[in-house]
């Protein structure tokens, strides 16, 4: 099997917890101050059988340009599911998954699948060709939510917005040129199958076509470029709000 | 002059839009492949009699940990306002400000003062002592949003509310374990200064008592912890909305 690594504290704590994923090897560097979630991961590795190594800073160089608070985890990759089988699935009442399209930056990606998971999303849909995929830095940023959320890779979307409509989800993409306002739609009672795009770019006219709304995050002074990540939250937590309320 | 330095094609691009600190050189990486933005750069330089040169990328080993895409520029520090100079200005109306207490993360300031921009906030409060400051970093995750809204650092987040409570500041606080969600509370009409603070460890006690109201984000899932930058952005959004909308 394809062998991988996880780094930061918390994406070791979070991998030991949701416990989906073979941990093959942890390592500690020596210089690095044991703390609270140090003990924690040592305890939760004990637990579970997993070899945990104490080594010199120096077996981290290959790790320098990461944040990895001194602890790496080898792991298995994580495992993306298929669309067919997350639709075959008995799908909630108001099931609401982001489509991730022509994002580059991990950090982004990772903040997206974070505030994912925090807004009660149930899947994150990646585009294989024009998106990063999970990395080590995805997870990192993610703070170890990937592993509470099903990800799912595609070849097109083109063909994954056509399969969610027939599973009566209403697609939305966010586009710096759309008419109505993010806040001005009805996101309730309804599947939600929500686009978002890099910035500059923005969601392709042909997903745009097929979508049911577009909706833009109305910007102050010349400057007007949100980030991915925060616009995505901003769009998610309407959504959530609209649905704890039950009106727009 | 202290002399500082930014890095990244839109840091500099808006650095130089913006033409308000002094600029005292660029260097761009020979091995850059100049596209649109390096050519803007250039044009800017040379407009405003900035030297440029074109380097051998050994020169930007010292910046090797940051993405710093080729170019450099060396740059006068970003001068802070001083909050009696703020609000012994003009007011507007509904000014909005946030303030940012115990930020450990550059890449989260930078991303606020990003959304702060968009959000069309009038200024962002720094905590001298519990916050990072402005450094490159900063500057690369705000994409330049730096030169659009001045920032403010205070030594007293306590004395900064009660001097913006006179001035008819609604004080809003984020916390975990407030009692009403963010959408409960109406911003409409009034001055506001939103405090939010670093994951975990939530807004500190004394800061939460001076406060007018607390208001959580709802999470669903166990895993429950939004980063600090887009909990900030869905804060602040809510606070446009209900300005657009008039109404909650």
């Amino acid at each position: 099997m394809d062998s991988n690594y996880i780094y930061g504290k918390n994406s070791l704590i979070e991998a030991l917890k949701a416990d989906k994923r073979k941990i093959n090897k942890i390592i500690i560097s020596k210089s690095v101050s044991i703390d609270d979630k140090i003990n924690q991961i040592i305890d939760q590795a004990k637990d579970r059988n997993i070899v945990y190594q104490f080594v010199p800073k120096e077996r981290f160089r290959e790790f320098d340009e990461m944040n990895h608070q001194g602890v790496v985890g080898y792991i298995s990759p994580i495992e993306y599911l298929d669309l067919d089988e997350f639709l075959g699935n008995d799908i909630k009442e108001n099931s609401k998954v982001i489509i991730l399209d022509g994002l580059e930056d991990s950090h982004n990606v990772g903040a997206i699948i974070r505030t994912a998971v925090c807004a009660g999303f149930d899947a994150v849909i990646i585009n294989s060709r024009r998106c990063v995929q999970v990395n080590a830095t995805v997870e990192k940023t993610s703070a170890g939510a990937i592993n509470y959320i099903p990800i799912i890779k595609v070849n097109s979307l083109q063909d994954t917005i056509s399969k969610l409509k027939k599973q009566a989800y209403w697609i939305i993409a966010t586009d710096a040129k759309a008419k109505d306002n993010y806040f001005e739609v009805d996101y309730t009672g309804m599947k939600i199958g929500l686009i978002v795009s890099s910035e500059g770019k923005g969601v392709n006219r042909g997903l745009l076509k097929h979508s049911d709304f577009a909706v833009k995050i109305p910007m102050y002074n010349e400057f007007n470029s949100l980030n991915v990540s925060n616009a995505s939250s901003v769009v998610m937590y309407e959504i959530v709000k609209q649905n704890i309320t039950n009106k727009k």
